[in-house]
């Protein structure tokens, strides 16, 4: 079945797929002198007295800017905010749908990082939290860490950490099932864009080890004093790949690409392009090895071609194999949770819960079942419930 | 009945007014590889390759963004933009409920012009159109000015037009039944904010002299070579109120207060404060003087009062009288027929087509039923088809 034709005529038959709706109803003068003028005045007023109100009396606390500047959209790069508005209003009913959290698309007409901030925090107040969706690296650390330190509701950048956390309940589960423990797992990450860089650092405050960490960008490997590193980069380099840190010349320090460096590995993780894990190099990994393979549409290694090669675990991004890596199974659960919680910053301890609330919803993993279903809308459930601890007690 | 603690009770049980919701179904792997990926990437292409089919493919042709920097929010002044939420909300779905737009608010964290310009822009890419409110005079001329310049996209202040529009409508009515002609008819308006201004100008645009205009505001009359005039207002003192041309100590200039003015005017137009018109100064006024009284929540005099003195049509913004002057008589319909003719620009002329459709709606007016029930919902269809006309060529 050809899905991009079928869904061009969906988007199409629809205009779209998300709609605006009254949740009271306008049918008599009444109503009207309640939803709007003269009753309204009332909410406002109180509002205006006692700004937390706002949650007590408008749609605020259960809504979510889906905010993107469109400058790394899906496997597409660079469209532009408009382009992306078919993504951004699946996200936003995606929201609806697992989560019950009211999401807008807000698309943004700029790709500069003081712009992308300034702008979110101009249209901040009618939302309680803001998503961050398909903006590229580096751009998107200084836009979240910002935006994190001057708003004060929730914001959170899904490609980095929902990617991240569903990655790490599936690996929970793999290396339960592999009989591993996170702090003697040898890990090589494949792409350190957004994703590999969220998923690298939410793996070590786990309880993986930095030292047991390769990274690899489109270059080769990351190590202490290789050219052409960004700040994040330089950063992860003064941690993994730590034979480097005695010199660049020691024969243990890991240089080259993914061929050079994959002898051993645990887990490799890809968050880069199709087809640039081989046969040969799962062959080379440790026994049992578990590959993640996400490049999109197509993974770094088929699934066949992988275990026949000798992995034992493998997950993917696609839906027509087993252990999908879909971010839907924790962004819509974690803003409910969030929101019900009135959380205002989303910890690394609630990602960590996220993850573990995904991993154990599954009471017999299997190594073709790592990860629940992303069409089952109870592991949001179950991951809102997870958040509900972390309430903070003034609330 | 009171009003204002069943609106709060009603905004706290629902939490808001508005929600989002999905226009597709997603109930197993196949509508999710259709709304979201991999399928969605088709529209996004086609978008990125041809931006008009951002109509074609998302719900843009049907949204406007309900914007407010909460400068003048309803009667209550400047309480700031996210306690007039409740208000932008109500807006929404009454954009919903009677002209079937998806209308979203957004509630702007700033007051500066040239900042709220920069975020509309910012934010525009998403959305059909763009509804100004509740942003105070004279910094909405302005903001409108500029964003009706900059973007593609229509660009309306409610408080302004939309008022405009429905005092149109309702005085064409009013001098018909009182046998006037719009190019004889004197006229006195008092309150020269954002709807006093579009008012004004909208009733000369139909027909009505500038020469027969008298305008007030808190000062007094506006004439040429007063003092503390805005830009806004220093042009209208160059048109209207014409003896003072002449000169300021030309008898025939009026200047004062609405007491010292009154005498003669057919009309009386009030958008500012409660109470400041008295049955005096009615009785003061032409045979059957006309008096739309607008204040809110009060109006300039009431129409128990008005009608005692002589009135003989009295208007007001409340539902509790006849002739309410409601504007969603006008928006919801005006959106729907812009966004469904693609139409770019809202003009003078498809302002008056408007009004006209709303006067006519009624075959036959009364003294007490000059404007359509603001519950009809078959007005705004009928505004809708009047606009269609306006639909540009290209198209």
């Amino acid at each position: 079945m050809d899905y991009y034709l079928e869904s061009l005529r969906l988007h199409e038959k629809n205009r779209g797929k998300l709609e605006v709706k009254s949740k009271v109803r306008i049918k008599n003068r009444r109503d009207l002198s309640l939803a709007y003028t003269p009753g309204v005045a009332e909410p406002c007023r109180r509002i205006h007295k006692n700004p937390s109100d706002l949650y007590k009396y408008t749609n605020k606390g259960n809504s979510v800017a889906v905010v993107t500047d469109g400058s790394a959209v899906l496997g597409l790069g660079n469209i532009g905010a408009a382009a992306g508005l078919p993504v951004m209003e699946g996200k936003a009913i995606l929201f609806k749908e697992f989560g019950g959290v009211d999401a807008y698309p807000i698309c943004l007409d700029t790709q500069d990082t003081e712009e992308i901030i300034r702008t979110v925090k101009a249209i901040a107040p009618g939302f309680g939290g803001i998503n961050l969706e398909d903006i590229s690296a580096p751009r998107c650390f200084e836009v979240e860490k910002r935006l994190i330190e001057e708003l004060g509701i929730p914001v959170f950048h899904d490609d980095q950490h929902g990617t991240a956390i569903v990655v790490l309940a599936g690996l929970i589960n793999a290396l339960k099932l592999t009989g591993r423990q996170f702090s003697e797992t040898k890990i090589v990450v494949n792409g350190v864009g957004a994703a590999g860089v969220a998923i690298s650092k939410l793996l070590m405050a786990y309880g993986a080890k930095a030292e047991n960490f390769i990274l690899c960008d489109s270059v080769g490997t990351i190590f202490k004093g290789r050219t052409g590193l960004n700040a994040i980069k330089e950063g992860l380099a003064d941690i993994t790949n730590t034979a480097c840190l005695l010199g660049m010349d020691d024969p243990r320090c890991k240089k080259g690409g993914l061929g050079d460096i994959i002898d051993g590995a645990d887990v490799f993780i890809g968050v880069s392009k199709p087809g640039l894990l081989t046969p040969e190099m799962v062959g080379k990994m440790a026994k049992d090895p578990i590959v993640f393979a996400m490049a999109n549409p197509e993974p770094e290694i088929w699934p066949d071609l992988a275990l026949k090669a000798g992995a034992k675990i493998v997950a993917t991004g696609r839906s027509d194999f087993p252990n999908q890596v879909n971010n839907v199974l924790a962004f819509p659960g974690l803003f409910r949770g969030v929101l019900d919680a009135g959380i205002r910053t989303i910890t690394e301890e609630i990602k960590i819960a996220v993850a573990e609330a995904i991993a154990t919803y599954l009471k017999k993993p299997k190594i073709d079942q790592i990860l629940p279903s992303p069409l089952d809308k109870k592991v949001a459930k179950a991951v809102a419930k997870a958040i509900l601890k972390f309430k903070p007690k003034s609330l």
